[in-house]
């Protein structure tokens, strides 16, 4: 993307926004649905799972507050949307659904914030946002799937709601590795830094 | 994006929604400051200006509720935000600027809405939903710029508030091809139907 | 309110909206513990709830879009708020307990959207707004409790997105009748029509 | 209020809130056309507006966030709404009209927000609530017009957006007093906290 990188840089874009304190932790829809291949997973998502273990560990030493999401329809269809007209299977999500359960190895523990979604963005018909408030969260680290769509859609929305977002590299994954990419980009030049868990670790050090 | 396609064609993503009365037309950030290669613009944005003069005319023709955005700060950038500190030329875009202007082939007429707004999507903190719901539109065309920044996301709020958005290739427009081409391939694949205007004319007739 | 009434009057205010299809209805939190005067019920809220059966059966004999809330809280208490520090008891409503299921004769059907919230009105961080847009809604029908509190937070809501609220003064109700009262009278001054379901069916026939 | 009291205290309802730093400061419609008996004033509004002066010169020496809000309709009347409906002198607030315009003796200074809205919240269509998250706002100290409405709209939507309101009895009015009074009655039992500015001042000291 070396011309659309020209562009930006001309026109004053990417301008980074560092990790300030309190810190707060999202994983975006990082469940069982979306771990198979042959549901909605694939790509890159299964190792950015495991990148995500040691991040939050990390959160959890740290005592960062942890939010998680997951998509969730009515057990009788009764809240399909246009995100379900558009994307048929996701109605396949429900409440007890394994599919919908969050993977093991990030099972959320007590005083972590799980909403239920369905739509794109984890901030949307949620709690999240006043309940990062009022831990008094700055910057937002984001980790989840896909990156492409719902990470980024929290993304924005993070941001629009007056989170500065960090976006782990290897924390994200989607189903195909261009629209993974092309998210990253935008990201980095409109709504957040993006960097490696190495890299947050040096800064956090 | 010949293997992306397949994964997300054998996941059940890319479903049609139509084109459902009522319709209506949201027009984002065609303002003269996006219109400008030397500020904001540039790539493919003139071009869908221009296609936008007859979409816009055949929205008042038919008439369609009409809506416009533009990003606004305030004089005294009271209201910078974190948009503003990735994207610092933003707060250029004034009130009484030029830049924030809409385009005069687009000039709003009196009984259209629009909103200002200083976040990507035309329907954070500001009023377009519920005067989009008091019209009891269903399906909503999109036009304007950037189409991987202010479009997309006005296009995913669209879908999350309600409304089946219609994106009209031809009309919307950015300052780099590849962002605007995957945004345009996200948004068919997951939020919302994407044609051109010809086609969305021979649908209507 | 002879006073107040005069004031309003002579500054414009309560003129009426009328009844217009599509026409939709909104129970809010007719659950146990709101039915239970030893839990947070009381006054005139075991009336409501019986005229509210009667209610309910026009709606779905009418095929109308029925919603419902209820206050739910994560069970491990991870989403406490400022509305749980005011009024503790109201963590005991979890997701599972008898308290916060919705009283037997008003039960939900296939169909129907049930939203969980933990704040005064069912809109905020729940899916009802989209959902009632998706159907075109344009006059909101409003039961349940407390009309001081999650019935006029709905109430000012469902206005603000763009629902015209009428509210069935028979049919809401509170654990004390002043501020039942005078939550009708703002209600009806600044927000939308009240009046008794009698008066309904005849502007329906 | 004695029998409602003792059913609220029994049922657990009015726990305080306290004031913990950061601190913010809204103040809600004190503008010419609510100062004004002859538009939408009167009652105990122009005292609620000599006390907010101490106010504000406090936040301000203390260096806290300060925002405004005004009731704003566009010049065509094209966002005219169900609010507007209810009360049609509304749609006079214009965004250079003088009515709208805030008291000269509590004009914004540069750096504080001033929020334009069409409905009761000043949260509501603003950027109200990132703008307060960005600041770390904790306690919202709210002053403002009139109580029973666009007070207490923005203090139950402050309370769900994460900040705790701290209500100051005398810096808020309302046209008419048993309304007011209902208000702040609810406001202590369920949404924030209740007290007089001398109140306040002891308890920062």
């Amino acid at each position: 993307m070396h011309d659309e990188s020209q562009v930006y840089r001309r026109q004053g874009f990417g301008a980074g926004l560092g990790v300030r304190p309190p810190v707060g932790l999202l994983i975006v829809d990082f469940v069982n649905g979306f771990a198979d291949p042959a549901l909605f997973g694939g790509g890159n998502i299964a190792p950015a799972i495991a990148r995500t273990v040691p991040l939050l560990a990390l959160a959890r030493e740290r005592g960062w507050p942890v939010a998680h999401s997951r998509i969730v329809y009515a057990d009788d269809d009764g809240d399909a949307n246009i995100f379900s007209q558009k994307v048929p299977g996701m109605l396949g999500l429900k409440g007890h659904s394994p599919a919908s359960a969050i993977v093991a190895e990030l099972a959320p523990r007590a005083g972590e914030l799980v909403v239920r979604k369905n739509v794109p963005s984890a901030f949307f018909g949620t709690t999240l946002a006043p309940w990062l408030t009022q831990r008094g969260v700055r910057t937002l680290l984001v980790a989840g799937c896909v990156t492409s769509g719902c990470v980024r859609a929290s993304v924005v929305d993070a941001m629009c709601w007056g989170f500065a977002p960090v976006v782990l590299s290897d924390c994200v994954g989607d189903r195909a590795i261009a629209p993974h990419d092309a998210s990253l980009f935008d990201i980095g030049q409109k709504y957040g830094d993006v960097m490696r868990l190495a890299e947050l670790r040096e800064r956090l050090s």
